[in-house]
């Protein structure tokens, strides 16, 4: 194994992603913004919301029935002329008149002087009167205006994941829009002369470009809004217009490749006159890492290899993602580890798993190009930077993908 | 309580679920269709997908550095001429001659008649010869062309809900659209004329529509495309021709409201002449239920009490609707109630609970209108028919919301 990177001067995990998190802390700062609630599920409540109504918002049946005095219907059988229908919709505001009663449906007004309603089921009605054959206490199918929620009531608390029922909840007090955070907004920009698109004719030497594919859909899935996805050869002058261009656009930038030792650095070339650190951080995959703040935009320079890319911004930058965007951390967990693994000396590895019933499995081999395998890891299994080997049955922590 | 629903008429909660999977069930046999990669996120892969490529493409090197014969620096130090260098994308297919290096960057191909990369940090280097300070075994930093995945071989299963190293994966074997079950269509349709939308001024006797914003939410919740949600007053002239253009534009058709005993029950009065069946479910809340075909298009009846359409949809619907979207069923778990419950006997109820350390806890009312409270809840607790009474510490059922 190389263990060169591994030298005095690589900085740690935990300091790194301590880095990421206070380079992208100031995105907290943004302005909420306001959507519409049938398009708010998923996302975050920016502030708490009461309700501007009482909730029923006036006193109404819960049956299809008749709106009596429980008083009047206390012994049974009784006969009641009916005095008129409230449907629901109607202002249903003329008082029960004495001695009688008002069919009402489902949702409708309580007409004022009635205490009670008698389902239809407690009645054999004619055209116009009813014989009540069990009566109602006071209150019975009477729904009090304010029983579910009052005007200024709570509704829903700040940093609230709008589920259906929040939104069912937010439609039914009658407001048209929420206040949630606006989604960070991404660029994700990858470099290299040897990518092509999908789909494309690859001549030797050629690969398929994935990594601003899989950058994107790993931001999209931590609730980012990702932009554009662009792509620059290793040209520096192209580089250069691609990056001013995301910079533009984006709250954040993302770079893969041309962050390494090599002869065709790009990323490294442009972004280190503008005050970029690049550097190594004892980590396997994912080594040489950089980051730039580019006219106030964070720029965030991962390496190229794919499993690389993906696994740097699971480790270094999906956490405080999640946290600016209001999503909770990922699930991470211990659990015992179900094959010997070996790694090297001075570097933080994380290994491609597969939970079990009873533990987790390593699959896949360690190196940053296998990413068809990696489709088939559900976590990746932490391997701190001092331990060489672990043994099947030892604790391990495990990162959910 | 009325306990007049519960007659030996009404179905049980069981025989009306599989009721409607029946009903829902030739919607499995729609086609697939194909989805741009970079789009598939959270899609469902209708079929199996094997690589149309190796992968790597090429035999390449894992690290900056020297590609070279590994028995001619098998003794260190050792001089080299450097016989050129090849950059990522190159064809590289000038052979390495004997007793030289080549220079190689990361992804690079390499050289034929090399074996073995010896990396930059080994390595003196001056103009055009290197000196080589600690050789490598044939075979290291060399990637072997298909050793990641082989053309033909399986990249992912029928029916993976795509996650985002699934996405990585499909993108780098080169594919530009992969195939996926169609998203259910669905039209939500509400019912009544008390019914206004969210922000207008509320006139006596009406309420804010939020069942078809629920209801929606909870569908895309779940997977399904919801081409749009429509309202119709209590008139059957105007609810047929909103039905008409659901039926037109959708796989399956929900409705919310006139299923019960009233005098303007709309959808019951448009539906059963087309077929419909429309009768009670010994369940609460959301007892009054109905189903009809319309012109091939299955159309699923819920009463329109808020707390009802939702709780309708969750207990008789979604698990169908989530499997025929290929997503797995929703979390159900058996759990220590903490609040004793009262249950009116003969019909099953699902109360609204909340999930806490040690078990759940019942919160807000039975009530029908309750759909604020609603927003508190994550589980539904679900109460068998024939129980009238759970004490704190009784094992329940739960169904995550």
């Amino acid at each position: 194994m190389n263990h060169r990177h591994a030298t005095a001067s690589a900085r740690s995990v935990d300091d790194y992603r301590d880095t990421v998190a206070a380079l992208l802390a100031p995105l907290a700062d943004r302005p909420a913004e306001s959507v519409a609630v049938p398009d708010a599920l998923g996302r975050v409540l920016a502030t708490e919301v009461r309700s501007p109504i009482d909730l029923p918002v006036f006193r109404n049946s819960a049956m299809d029935g008749y709106a009596v005095r429980a008083a009047e219907v206390a012994v049974t059988p009784v006969t009641l002329p009916v005095a008129g229908v409230v449907a629901a919709g109607r202002p249903g505001t003329t008082p029960l008149p004495a001695g009688s009663a008002m069919k009402v449906m489902t949702g409708a007004p309580i007409p004022p002087g009635a205490d009670c309603v008698v389902p239809v089921e407690d009645v054999r009605a004619d055209q116009d009167r009813i014989v009540v054959e069990r009566g109602r206490a006071e209150g019975e199918f009477v729904r009090e205006a304010g029983t579910d929620v009052r005007a200024g009531a709570l509704v829903a608390r700040a940093g609230t994941v709008l589920a259906p029922r929040h939104i069912a909840a937010l439609a039914a007090v009658g407001l048209a829009t929420v206040p949630v955070l606006r989604r960070l907004r991404a660029v994700c920009l990858t470099t290299g002369d040897e990518l092509r698109p999908a789909g494309a004719e690859l001549a030797p030497g050629q690969i398929y470009n994935s990594n601003g594919i899989a950058l994107a859909a790993a931001l999209r899935a931590d609730g980012v809004e990702v932009v554009e996805v662009a792509h620059s050869s290793d040209d520096a002058d192209e580089f250069t217009l691609v990056l001013r261009a995301a910079v533009a656009a984006a709250d954040l930038v993302f770079t893969s490749g041309g962050v390494s030792k090599g002869d065709f650095e790009v990323v490294k070339e442009v972004l280190q006159p503008l005050g970029g650190v690049f550097g190594a951080v004892a980590v396997q995959p994912g080594g040489p890492q950089g980051y730039t703040v580019v006219d106030g935009v964070p720029v965030l320079s991962f390496p190229g290899n794919p499993v690389s890319t993906t696994v740097s911004y699971v480790v270094f930058a999906r956490e405080v993602v999640r946290a600016l965007g209001g999503l909770p951390a990922p699930d991470t967990a211990e659990v015992i580890l179900r094959t010997p693994v070996r790694s090297p000396a001075g570097r933080r590895q994380y290994l491609r798993g597969l939970r079990t019933d009873d533990g987790v499995e390593v699959i896949s081999g360690p190196g940053s190009h296998l990413i068809a395998g990696m489709a088939w890891a559900d976590v990746l299994v932490d391997v701190p930077a001092e331990v060489t080997a672990l043994p099947a049955g030892a604790t391990v922590r495990i990162l959910t993908l």
